[in-house]
């Protein structure tokens, strides 16, 4: 961020701050700030909030854009500031002129070649699914709804298939920007927690709808009208048209995103927090 | 429930059932339906919605009125109906009729001796609390936040205090109308789960405000600002006055109600489902 001083010169603002933020997608047209002013986006209110502890406006850069409805435990965001603050003020403070469903759980100085998006060397969601034979009215709209059973352990056989580094075309959105349709997923659980079912998933980096892409032929699978390596057989067509259905966004939590240990972030414990899982 | 029929007899509705509910309670004046037609409760919701499946005005008694702003995992309600329908009619087809924070989860036809405050043996609450230096957005206004530490040890011992039959005229509300204020604690324990700490407990019944008063102790003996004896000795002195706050109704969650096995009603699993305790 620069703004021009009396003199004409540029002047850059000379703090860079990391915030861990949690939010609750529901509400929200995605997290990206749209062109029109009354479009409720969740860029939209932090920088508002962040801007009146700042005391001048401000610009943040996130670690993944979610979609509508997609809610997060952990996005990280960088921010540029004329205004020393310390964590209690960029956190509390800004927490203050919040809606109830964001949160600034934690912020950091770091230096300025830290950058949220291109700093992160991988990104972890968890997918929820909540099985009984009737809709959830605790957490609606915070979990996906199926009144089908699921066989676990089939999914988790049909998840080994996608491990690795390979063209996922076939799990990304048609209208995907990326340039390249590689990515490479490190880690890939299949797991009942009591009613939920959970697929944790990590990556370098994650396409457009991906997470969601592979949550719906996990589900086909795990429901038993697909069998465990059709997933195989959808990665390798490289093609949109021979995936399952996109997995709604209300499952979706974005719950982690590692930099290099240089930048000292803070660890915070997996989320979604009602989960006890300690992994 | 009965009606005057064109001969000028009354008649009674032939058909007794009974249903396990589940609700946020964040958006409701509570669960009684109140004098005013604005006022949003949830029995008023649940009346409406069954009263289109019926097709005749439906009334429904509840095992226990929670107060606004606390939620059910199995509040349980019995009602009279002239219409015979199957579950999934009562079920599915009443959730059709329901806002998202409301659902049906079971519904069984039970006989005419059944009465859902009444014949219930043993009730069940869960006392969620998050603890966190900052503030929760997911499950805000589902959960007690706390920036203070717990000590789950220091409360638990104080628990212990209230197990068994007592008089617990200082841990009800000033205003509660029950007749005695004798009732049997049966399992009060104090647990953590990840960030959450849980209180469970049951008891024969329940006064107003008693399970939030006896959260309001317990969370003043975690932080230190209590010693454990200071629930005994709340207890010992019968007088509101000598107890602690009144914990905040977010956190409360109305999770079982036990009936004599003659009823067949459906057993549930132990609610929040996000919560993956077996117990």
């Amino acid at each position: 961020m620069s703004k021009e001083t009396s003199t004409g010169a540029i002047s850059i603002a000379p703090f860079r701050y990391a915030l861990g933020i949690e939010y609750v997608g529901a509400s929200y047209r995605g997290w990206q700030l749209q062109a029109y002013d009354n479009v409720p986006t969740i860029q939209a209110e932090v920088e508002r909030a962040l801007s009146v502890i700042a005391n001048h406006p401000v610009q943040v850069v996130c670690a993944g854009r979610t979609d509508a409805g997609v809610n997060a435990c952990h996005q990280v965001v960088h921010f540029d500031s004329w205004s020393e603050r310390d964590e209690r003020a960029w956190t509390l403070g800004t927490n203050s002129h919040l809606p109830d469903d964001i949160s600034i759980k934690w912020a950091s100085k770091v230096p300025g070649c830290f950058h949220a998006r291109f700093s992160a060397r991988e990104r972890r969601y968890r997918y929820l699914i909540y099985t009984s034979p009737t809709r959830p009215a605790i957490l609606a709209g915070g979990v996906t709804w199926t009144h089908r059973q699921l066989d676990t352990e089939r999914m988790q056989t049909a998840a080994r298939h996608l491990l690795g580094e390979h063209d996922f075309t076939s799990y990304r959105a048609v209208g995907c920007q990326a340039r390249s349709p590689v990515r490479e997923i490190r880690h890939l659980d299949v797991y009942r927690s009591g009613q939920l079912v959970v697929i944790d998933i990590s990556a370098n980096a994650f396409l457009h709808h991906m997470v969601r892409n592979i949550a719906g032929v996990l589900m086909a699978v795990g429901t038993g009208q697909k069998s465990p390596d059709w997933a195989l057989a959808v990665l390798q067509a490289k093609d949109r048209r021979q995936g399952g259905v996109t997995a709604p966004p209300d499952g979706l939590y974005f719950v982690d995103v590692r930099y290099p240990d240089l930048f000292k972030l803070p660890k915070m414990p997996l989320g979604p927090y009602f989960l006890s899982t300690s992994d």
